[in-house]
């Protein structure tokens, strides 16, 4: 084992090929199905949405899809992601666990976004297409796909959730910075906005059926979504594929925990599903853990059904762990975690026992936070903070049982946009806000008959 | 030559030594002198202020100091910071010129400024010091000492200037993230603070009377610049000493340009002094440009004299461009170079002729970060954005010419907590203030008789 701080790769250790892992498992995936037949969706209902090779990577079959040379040059520009081990971490908590931590914040938009946005522009842009809506939550994918437009020279419409609008300013400014048009979501502009009052909060559901009702209506547009969908997490695994690397590097040989948050869980995926794969095939043989917020608890007290990914039943329906279409989370501030269900690649390893999940209040996740950035010099992005906040519970139980074990965490982005919640949570002023068994129940009513 | 984005270094490659170029001077630099007696300032007259480390290397003679290894441990977490080939900009430019960018926001303060707060907080702790005292401006310096005093376990109280800390929240959040304490200057905790009203919008000087004020009045504190002072230039030194071998590394055997912002003259030293090295001793030929903001033109428009580096007298009196101690600029939103003076080493190089200087408008500043964003995914701190726009129109320059140069620019730092300028940019609010010849003359007449 090293002790580098610092792990890096070479520009020539870039992967070449995204990581598809449906055909690795045991069991297939169930298909989406259209939303008025209920039947299997195929790649024409999915034409007025995406770009052709994005349909056909959504239901790739291949182990491994070449990224394009376009998109490997702006890879380059940040990745191979530096894998740093968390010496100082390590020190303070006094743990003889190793923990290595991913990091996506060098990005140009500050988080793991990028690894798809430049992708799904790319595609976009090999077919004339010259507008991309979009959805964004804490403002992360907005950015990212702002970025990717600017620079294969499309025109960027973001519908932002109305708290996260409301609170960060900032964040709409960089998307700006970066050409991109920002919207409060629910807008006027849409009949999904229209159904909800001016002052509503939003939520990523109703962002969404705004984006897509758009895109739908404009043939030089396509919509891009930052999450949730096969081939978004089929572009992350960029992430988990040069962590191997560098682990190997690093002369790690086994890995006892993998963990990430999961909102939508791209960044999860991205980084657990090279792990996952070494799993299956036995070379290694960790504990994986996605991590979420007791206010949006989707795998750990949803529902594994048939639902929308949008509030107004646009999209397909997925099967997936849900807490209904409609449900709106309590305003936390991990904005990229506010998602009523997750994706149906990690849902399905997850209904199969492949992975495991956790999920915790956002002030533990920011102590951790504070704690990590005195010792690493990094501001984690408040969803990061989730997953930090889980390592540090099984560090601390390595230090119980003084056993050496070797730790890896997504640090999925930086939360220099966020400082607004890191305030309230030195000022002691954050909320723990739960999803009661109440509203739970409410929300699960809402979930359609499949 | 490369067609590379980015030239990275091994960490086997960073440097061991910090350069000092007093020794590789034609003429020596006029001494300081002490306030109040007017002869040259001794060891002992620092000593209340800085740890003897500090001192000696304030008055070194030696061409190479050794980075002490705990120091280098820590640089090991962000350095060596890219060199990039900025490629898309040249593009979106139309130039035959080759422009890289060394890039310190990697860092974990954002900005260059952890390259000097890491050795000055490490010299401390040596001896048994357990609180640093300092100013800030934009905030990135207080950020950086933060960091670095929680790495060495010491506590940090820094007064930011009063514009800064009303109009940048985030930076305040960050500096107490990192575990240090932020008084809005001028503050009622100190006499020289008290001697202006409440509402004083503030400036470097004040704050720096302030912070050295507490520090002279506790034997357990003692005091910490950002910039301006030998030792502080000289940490910074690691930056272009890393481009010159990124530089070779890229095929670059010559250079034309080197570009860097000067404020207090910390970041553009650390680029510039190891070029400088190369054109004293005849290996390379580059103009080197130091920029400053119109409305605070030191090099451009201040007098060679004797002056205090605060607004109240307590420090030494050095040989420098000045505005006069007591000069107030307005308040642009590059806080970084509102700064009444110029390193006394910056100063006496520019005085010899052996580099140049340029003043820019803010919103010309302004225009060629959002372009340089928009193709090269990093938004620059409005310091850096003047010396992108120099290079900007070097770049142009060499399109109308048909000269295929090479521009090498300092990328001091990003401008993620600075995104409220940049809303005001781009809604057209942002004004330019250069300064008055009435103000010019009205500043200068406060300059002390020496």
């Amino acid at each position: 084992m090293t002790d580098q701080r610092k792990i890096t790769l070479d520009e020539s250790e870039l992967p070449t090929h995204w990581y598809n892992i449906v055909p690795d498992l045991p069991t297939p995936p169930p298909a989406p199905l259209h939303p008025a037949t209920h039947e299997p969706v195929g790649p024409d209902d999915l034409a007025p949405l995406f770009p052709i090779e994005l349909i056909m990577q959504e239901v790739s079959q291949e182990q491994y899809v070449e990224i394009p040379e376009p998109v490997r040059d702006v890879y380059r520009g940040y990745r191979p992601s530096p894998l740093y081990r968390a010496l100082g971490l390590e020190k303070r908590l006094g743990t003889p666990a190793r923990i290595y931590y991913k990091y996506e914040g060098v990005s140009p938009a500050g988080s793991h976004k990028t690894n798809t946005s430049v992708p799904q522009a790319y595609y976009n842009s090999l077919h004339g297409i010259t507008r991309l809506t979009t959805e964004t939550g804490a403002g992360q994918w907005g950015t990212a796909l702002a970025y990717a437009c600017a620079l294969f020279d499309m025109s960027c419409e973001v519908w932002q959730v109305g708290v996260s609008f409301d609170t960060k300013p900032q964040r709409r400014t960089l998307i700006e910075v970066f050409g991109g048009t920002v919207h409060r979501s629910p807008s006027r502009m849409t009949q999904s906005g229209r159904a909800f009052p001016d002052d509503h909060p939003g939520s990523l559901g109703i962002a969404i059926s705004e984006a897509v009702e758009l895109a739908a209506q404009d043939e030089g547009a396509k919509y891009a979504l930052g999450s949730v969908l096969n081939h978004v997490l089929l572009h992350q695994t960029v992430i988990g594929q040069e962590a191997l690397t560098q682990l190997a590097k690093a002369g790690e040989s086994a890995v006892d925990h993998v963990i990430g948050c999961a909102g939508g869980g791209s960044n999860f995926a991205g980084l657990a599903f090279p792990f996952l794969r070494e799993k299956l095939q036995g070379r290694l043989s960790p504990t994986i853990t996605a991590v979420e917020p007791t206010s949006c608890p989707t795998l750990t007290r949803g529902e594994y059904r048939y639902d929308f990914g949008d509030s107004a039943g646009l999209t397909p329906l997925m099967k997936m762990y849900t807490l209904g279409h409609d449900f709106v989370p309590s305003p936390i501030h991990a904005g990229g975690l506010r998602y009523h269900g997750m994706a149906p690649l990690v849902s399905h390893v997850f209904h199969e026992g492949l992975i495991e999940a956790a999920a915790l209040h956002q002030n533990e996740c920011f102590e951790a936070a504070v704690e990590f950035a005195r010792v690493e010099g990094i501001v984690p992005a408040p969803e990061s903070a989730h997953a930090l906040a889980q390592a540090r519970r099984v560090a601390l139980a390595a230090k119980e049982s003084g056993t050496e074990e070797v730790i890896v965490v997504g640090l999925s982005g930086h939360g220099l946009l966020e400082l607004g919640a890191y305030e309230k949570y030195l000022a002691g002023q954050l909320g723990d806000d739960p999803l009661s068994d109440a509203d739970l129940a409410d929300a699960l009513a809402h979930l359609p008959a499949v």
